[in-house]
């Protein structure tokens, strides 16, 4: 049995494109022999589209062509995956009844084993959790069973196809319903309870994030050799988004024997199909290959460059011009784009003010002179003293009398970000036909160290969910192995990392952030990435017991480093707690879009509210104890 | 039978406070010979707290605290919510388990049915939609039912309490179990299926947008009537956000009799104890009151300064800056923080360029004389040239060769806005110790009419989620009604509504916006509010059948005014379309909180991806059809 796995791009809210493109892959199926091919979880529609599928039409759209995929399945079988509804029926919130649907065709005809009234698999367990809510949208298999009164056992059956010949049972389900453990049932165990399923399908669209490719052979792998069965698994490429965050799907899939070893992966973030030839009946399957093992840099190097040129490509707009003050994100950054879109497409712009020092204007220069891009200086020194002396000598007016500002220092550093980002890079994108990129990474958009409408602004931040070191870690790897010579000047990986915003972050005097990234890394990783939520009653108690440094994963001795006294290291966790509660709230909110990278990045993932910092009592007895 | 129905502000996230008002109303309720005591949903933590919930410090923080109020019910019934958590049991995300719930308790202890193992109600019903999400942090009895394979009705019985010698049987409630007509149960009708219930008591959190209040006292009074019995529903007061959105909660507790008559109902927003005396088993009741229909206007109006009040009062901030043009939206925005938290606390900043007339020159200063307010003029027209003839000046260097850019007038629009915002009023705001104001509307901010970073900025958009309409007619109530003479100058609300950034733009020719209000205002609406999202091809039929103008509630003859065409018709429906679908996702993404007022405010609660613009083949067919 000849399968071919559809790894296809769909591009989210465009199902007439996907159509397209599912039909021309049935095509090439058909031409390559396949008996099956399979497509992905809402491949008509693509899976992240907001609040559209409250739009009745949209959704009508969707299975309208839904049918025409029908239509082309002559002589071979298609399964894909497509919304279904129900006009008959409402979804909880009063809308027409949606279902996140499995299509099974051939020959015209949909294929279909009568466990339920429709002719299609519907989508058992709906996540709701991270950035996922299909329940916002979709009534589950579960919850029909519900209403229904009906035992859910009696919805989970096989569906038997005839192949060659012989008759074969297949075991569908859609993504979450292989990822069960949390639930109160397995979709994948009830549908073989007769133990009769000869092939588990599971089609998916799974956004990627590191580590979930590892995850995702073992999941599969398990359930393979538990039910002494085979399985495909097939997920989609592309990027989508939620506004806030932009994920990139990796594809990643696989076909697994029935003793769990993997036979083939798909490439990652290639738009193909895949075929593999399986004898299910009589369990002979090709050679097994070995699980890759990636370099963690070349997974994040991987999917930073795709989610560029994908996100460039569905907003279209080919140019970008970037800040680059001489220090470590500006440069990584510039080097991203530059692979990912080309460096003519590439305007680095250095705009010092007196506090730059000639070390980082060097650095930015050497930078650009690297990457061959185009190069321009623009300095803001006498912008921001006219702004200054502006403010401070036009009147303020009030009952007649006149009074005037005064423009503290801190605001001026302030005043500098906005200056370049909002007065200088804004236009000059504008003029170049571009946009402006956002180069914060995830420690600084954590704790909104940053400048709102300045270096927090921007079209997209392709970096802010890598934390300091990975920034560093990505940059090493850029240059020995992407293009295996130093283009980040060794000088910019070697400098304190700095503002220079004011006399107090001069970098030649080795002066720089106030956030000390080998503790405040790991620290605000384990805070904002931990499954359970931590908060500082959870650092505080690691304190007390000696374990925080290995808890959080920092160096041995970075505690001593850095706090005489337990009144130092509670200052600077409630000032940090404030920061990434407080105000890193606010600016976050208005920040741009974030690609995820990680298992959590800010944004529609992390949902947050923007209220008062809280401290709970058994934090503040812990805190008491450390003080004591 | 006495019973106090505690309307009290709820702070979200900060569970303590919450706790001390939680006993000190007990307190006051016992002073006043209360019988019951019954406070709103989630009073201990609040109900909008992002992911807060996956924290189980914060969790156990909110239980503990639980243990304290039921401590505090000595001869008293207390009945409030606040979560469970139950750490056998995991939700489907894997965390523990935490009920959304309802406890009642005396002398010190809880008080429950047995009906399941725990000794609280649980929420049955958990909305998943607009702003709401409680199933991505709570497992409903609903869940409950189906994991233990029971039947929901074992789980549904009423509560029986004694009270002065008399046996009450109480049917217990949280939120949307009583909004029961898109489920396929009902757990009101499902816990007095034995006619047995002496009385109804629905706890909530319930944010406030306009109309609700005639639905929910409408929804309740059919419960009570077609039950015959009497229903107390309790509501907190106060803000709270989702970070993109900020809800106000109005209270509106209310008490039906046993034929659906309003009894009581609380003071809008009023943080207060309010107190009924009611004879359930006898059916003896208090006269019924009337239900007073407010005036559109004033519930705005009430919305948007209590948001603006409590807003700032969370961020700790009590002073604003607002760039006032002479425009309508800057002058109401003025107005309304006049009003909300008093003229002292607001600078306003006139900004002209060589495009601003002396028109509205003059009146934002009439304006600022109006109100009594701090008053300053910052003229923009020497930076903006200043910034374009720096960026035309400044060399692109690329491979060894100087190249320059020209900056074209559009480019200048946007910087005009940027200056004023990113460069003056951000400054400014630091200067002054305060923030500055976002006057956007929701009509621009749907189509992103607004330059990023420029007025399309600000910590807080009180005023978008109303259309440019309702913002004139906001206005005619401030000057009519809050003030009763002309604050908002009527030279601003007569004039041509324009962004003054051209010559195109000229307010004196009668040259203003591209967007006409007294139609796509409507168009707008309709596409944005409509309970099953309408789409293009929606409104292409809707032109076809000559039923638009009225569907989406505009003038008659509105279209014949604008479009002498067809064709006409579609290039205006295309051009708003992308703007909505396109650009303005891409502003909203980084747009500030918006206040919300309407049933769908732009934010959370409108999911949105940032993809491409989609028409549906239905809609090209009605096109075509059009252009015929």
């Amino acid at each position: 049995m000849k399968i071919a796995i559809a790894q296809i791009e769909i591009i989210p809210s465009i199902p007439c494109d996907n159509t397209v493109r599912i039909i021309s892959a049935i095509s090439s199926a058909k031409k390559n022999k396949a008996d099956i091919v399979i497509f992905p979880e809402l491949a008509v529609s693509g899976y992240m589209l907001g609040d559209m599928w409250e739009s009745e039409g949209f959704v009508r759209e969707c299975e309208e062509l839904g049918e025409e995929i029908i239509k082309a399945s002559n002589g071979i079988y298609v399964i894909f995956g497509n919304v279904a509804s129900d006009k008959t029926k409402k979804n909880f919130d009063g809308r027409i009844r949606k279902y996140n649907a499995l299509f099974v065709a051939k020959d015209g005809k949909l294929i279909h084993n009568n466990s339920t009234s429709y002719p299609f698999t519907i989508k058992s367990l709906l996540p709701n959790y991270k950035e996922f809510e299909d329940p916002r949208h979709f009534f589950s298999l579960k919850d029909l069973a519900f209403e229904n009164n009906a035992d859910i056992k009696e919805y989970l059956k096989p569906l038997e196809i005839e192949c060659n010949g012989e008759k074969i049972k297949l075991g569908l389900t859609i993504c979450e319903d292989a990822w069960s453990s949390n639930y109160s049932f397995s979709p994948i165990d009830i549908i073989n309870s007769n133990k009769d399923v000869d092939l588990f399908v599971n089609i998916s669209s799974s956004p990627y994030t590191l580590v979930k490719d590892t995850k995702r052979h073992k999941m599969y792998g398990d359930i393979s050799s538990k039910h002494n069965i085979p399985l495909i698994y097939v997920n989609n490429v592309g990027i989508q988004n939620n506004g806030k965050t932009v994920y990139t799907f990796d594809g990643g899939s696989s076909v697994y024997d029935n003793s769990g070893k993997l036979l083939i992966t798909a490439d990652r973030y290639e738009d193909n199909l895949y075929y593999v030839d399986i004898d299910v009946k009589n369990k002979i399957f090709p050679n097994p290959i070995e699980i890759k093992e990636e370099n963690e840099y070349k997974l994040i190097y991987d999917t930073v460059i795709y989610g560029i040129r994908k996100f460039m490509k569905s907003i279209g707009i080919n140019k970008v011009v970037i800040g680059v003050s001489g220090g470590i994100d500006s440069a990584l950054s510039s080097a991203m784009y530059v692979n990912a879109i080309g460096k003519d497409n590439v305007l680095l712009v250095n705009m010092p003010s007196k506090f730059n020092s000639n070390t980082t204007k060097n650095l930015a220069k050497t930078l650009a002179d690297n990457l061959g891009c185009a190069y321009m200086v623009v300095p803001i020194q006498e912008s921001v003293d006219y702004t200054v002396k502006q403010l401070e000598t036009s009147p303020i007016i009030k009952d007649g009398k006149e009074s005037n500002l005064t423009v503290s220092s801190f605001v001026i550093e302030n005043i500098q970000a906005r200056d370049r980002s909002s007065r200088v890079l804004a236009s000059i994108a504008a003029s170049f036909g571009g946009v402006f990129t956002c180069n914060a990474n995830k420690t600084e958009t954590m704790v909104g160290y940053s400048t709102m409408y300045g270096d927090g602004a921007g079209f997209f931040a392709c970096l802010a969910d890598l934390w300091k070191y990975q920034i560093y870690g990505l940059s090493n790897y850029v240059n020995k192995e992407v293009f295996k010579k130093e283009i980040i000047p060794e000088g910019t990986i070697n400098i304190v990392p700095s503002a220079e915003l004011s006399t107090a972050q001069a970098v030649d005097e080795g002066k720089g952030d106030p956030i000390k990234y080998d503790y405040h890394d790991y620290l605000f990783k384990y805070l904002m990435e931990s499954w359970n939520r931590a908060i500082l009653e959870d650092i505080a108690d690691l304190y007390i017991k000696g374990e925080l440094e290995e808890k959080i994963g920092c160096q041995k001795g970075i505690l001593n480093k850095y706090f005489k006294t337990g009144s130092e290291f509670i200052d600077d966790l409630e000032r940090w707690w404030k920061q990434y509660m407080g105000m890193g709230i606010s600016k976050r909110i208005q920040a741009p879009p974030i690609l995820a990278v990680s298992r959590r990045s800010f944004g529609f993932g992390n949902r947050e509210s923007q209220n008062r910092v809280y401290y709970t009592a058994k934090y503040l007895a812990l805190k008491n104890k450390i003080l004591d």
